[in-house]
């Protein structure tokens, strides 16, 4: 009956959001790497008070972000500690969450069968279901099974020879998700090699938690392009803020193509107020980093839980007796859901966030019930587990 | 350099928003058809206790959007009078603004050379220029220099003749913006036999001026999609919530394509609100249509303008002189912004909103004294004018 829709659509699986509306017992929220923190609430009553005085809902917001813009520039430069060739306000493009901005970057250069892009799974699942959306071809290479460092044998080869048509982005995480490893500098050395006919979209999402950044890099690498997020360290998930840093000319294209109004008065509103505070928001890092230590200590207690290293407010796990059996993890995400908490099964693994001292604790006494008192093993079929 | 850009979005020109910024004396803004009132500080007020009493700013917005698609339904059957086949909730996506649905709906169905799109000029400025940002192409015919109708004959000819791609979608404003009519019966008797394989979109951003709508025939058209707003009557155009009414299948495929996240917290909270308080809100409506009465009659006076009956919350006019004078206009509205006045230079003509009565009268006084007062005739050069 809809012969107006695309055909490849059909098949496509979105992307499954936080159903909201239908979590009505409280939860340990442990599965979409938040701050377990809201802002603090002299914080949520400046901007509250602001809204009331000072923004006028009937009119639609600034389309040029430029406090935003002058504000996340001041940011950047000063976390990354650029004196001599600092960002400035026309490197910056603000989008509706990072999301906006992927697909921004993939309408800017792939669509019309002109690229396809290159993604080394396990990664952000994003850019490959905005790239399909957007009927682009999506190439993937694999990681070392031990570390989660990118195949890069296989993806310098997948750079090469893929042809019709050939590869014009490469997505990376900084560090990944849900693998929580940063960039190695074999990894960032190959980054540096990638011809500049190929974009290279390096995605900080978690940079204030691994505090590693490759923009003082941008000014050498033109074809370079780094993401960053209001939803993690900055507490504002809720308000959707996202922005990306490069070239100026590559810049002028995304805010062509962006929507004008992209981004709620509000939203703009708490994103410059998060900055204007920085130093208070940011003052819960260095307590999640040891809650991080905590977490991982205690989940380490679990014989048959394999974990790895993380530069992340997140722990990737992978069960050692029955590793990436999909079913075997799916029944224990589900169960610790009837639990009454959240954790991401995804990539072959478990993706256990960080969340405050009491969640933490519940999620790893419920992970211990379940995983060392013989409640999930490889003996039974899954259908009796846990029965 | 750049040779990761698609070669076609060098010469794209953005559609240009509102500074925002820029902006430093009060001015009469009439040129985005927003409407004059902010919400009353009561209502104000609820959405700024609610934010800080129940909103996590740390976690991500209900991705369903459920309760809000349920109160959109509910309100779109209460205006249309539709008991007996209502619009349910998964007739309903919910986007960042109308804007992000017009880009799902191209998206959805031209990408990859699949189709182009129709338009009759001057229309909304946004469906071609999302489609020539995807690489859609724009097919466009003209309207009745008396009535702005549609040339229907000259549609139906694109329709059946524009090849390699075949038109895939049409696009129709209800009533058009700028030109402020509702679509007649002849209009509406040809999109009702516009083929199943082509998707109509009837944009009614302006239903709650118009009080007309197609919501009553879209059981029988499931090639329909009606846009929808809360940025114009709603009062909420800095928190950007548009939707789109269509059948399930249709909308099943718009949610696939949605970000995930789109909607931040608070944009969905104040769409709640305003629909719950929908009675207070669209109680300015009939103060709105009499001040329109007032303000076309006082531009009336203006012997060398030539008005067009409006059925929206905004009057289109040209100079009868020199019509379509691009230049001419184009000074009269860079003249008018000087003095405090923004209205709308486009499609040969001018779009003025109505405002609050001072700003009517305000804006109507300064167009006397630049268009009666011999300032801006077709004897001068347009460099003379005004000197």
């Amino acid at each position: 009956m809809f012969n107006f829709i695309r055909s490849d659509l059909a098949q496509l699986k979105a992307y499954t959001p936080h159903p909201g509306g239908e979590i009505t017992v409280p939860v340990d929220q442990l599965d979409t790497n938040e701050n377990p923190y809201d802002l603090p609430p002299w914080i949520k009553g400046k901007l509250a008070r602001l809204y009331q005085m000072e923004m006028a809902s009937n009119r639609y917001p600034d389309g040029s972000h430029s406090a935003l813009k002058e504000a996340i520039a001041q940011y950047v430069n000063h976390s990354a500690h650029l004196p001599t060739s600092p960002i400035d306000p026309h490197q910056i493009s603000v989008g509706n969450g990072s999301d906006e901005l992927i697909r921004s970057l993939l309408i800017a250069t792939c669509l019309g069968q002109e690229g396809q892009i290159l993604v080394a799974h396990p990664t952000f699942s994003m850019y490959g279901i905005l790239a399909k959306t957007l009927g682009i071809g999506v190439v993937s290479v694999g990681r070392s099974p031990d570390t989660f460092e990118i195949d890069l044998n296989a993806a310098q080869q997948a750079l090469e020879q893929t042809q019709k048509p050939p590869i014009r982005v490469v997505f990376v995480v900084h560090p990944n998700s849900p693998t929580a490893n940063a960039l190695t500098e074999a990894e960032l050395a190959w980054l540096r090699e990638i011809p500049q006919q190929v974009l290279v979209v390096i995605d900080e999402a978690y940079f204030e938690f691994s505090r590693t950044s490759v923009v003082g890099e941008l000014a050498e690498h033109p074809n370079w392009v780094v993401l960053r997020t209001f939803s993690k360290a900055f507490r504002l998930a809720a308000l959707r803020v996202g922005y990306a840093i490069a070239h100026p000319q590559l810049i002028t294209t995304l805010e062509k193509i962006r929507l004008p109004y992209n981004l709620p008065t509000f939203s703009q509103a708490a994103a410059q107020l998060a900055l204007a505070h920085q130093d208070s928001l940011l003052e819960v890092i260095p307590q999640l980093l040891q809650e991080r230590t905590q977490l991982w200590h205690n989940l380490e207690q679990i014989p048959r839980l394999k974990l790895w290293p993380t530069d992340a407010n997140f722990i990737y796990a992978r069960l050692k007796d029955i590793p990436e059996s999909e079913e075997a993890l799916a029944h224990l995400v589900t169960t610790l859901k009837t639990q009454g908490t959240l954790i991401r099964h995804t990539g072959g693994g478990l993706r256990i966030t960080v969340g405050s001292p009491p969640e933490n604790q519940r999620t790893c006494q419920r992970m211990i019930m379940l995983l060392t008192n013989g409640l999930l093993t490889n003996e039974h079929q899954p259908d009796d587990l846990l029965s």
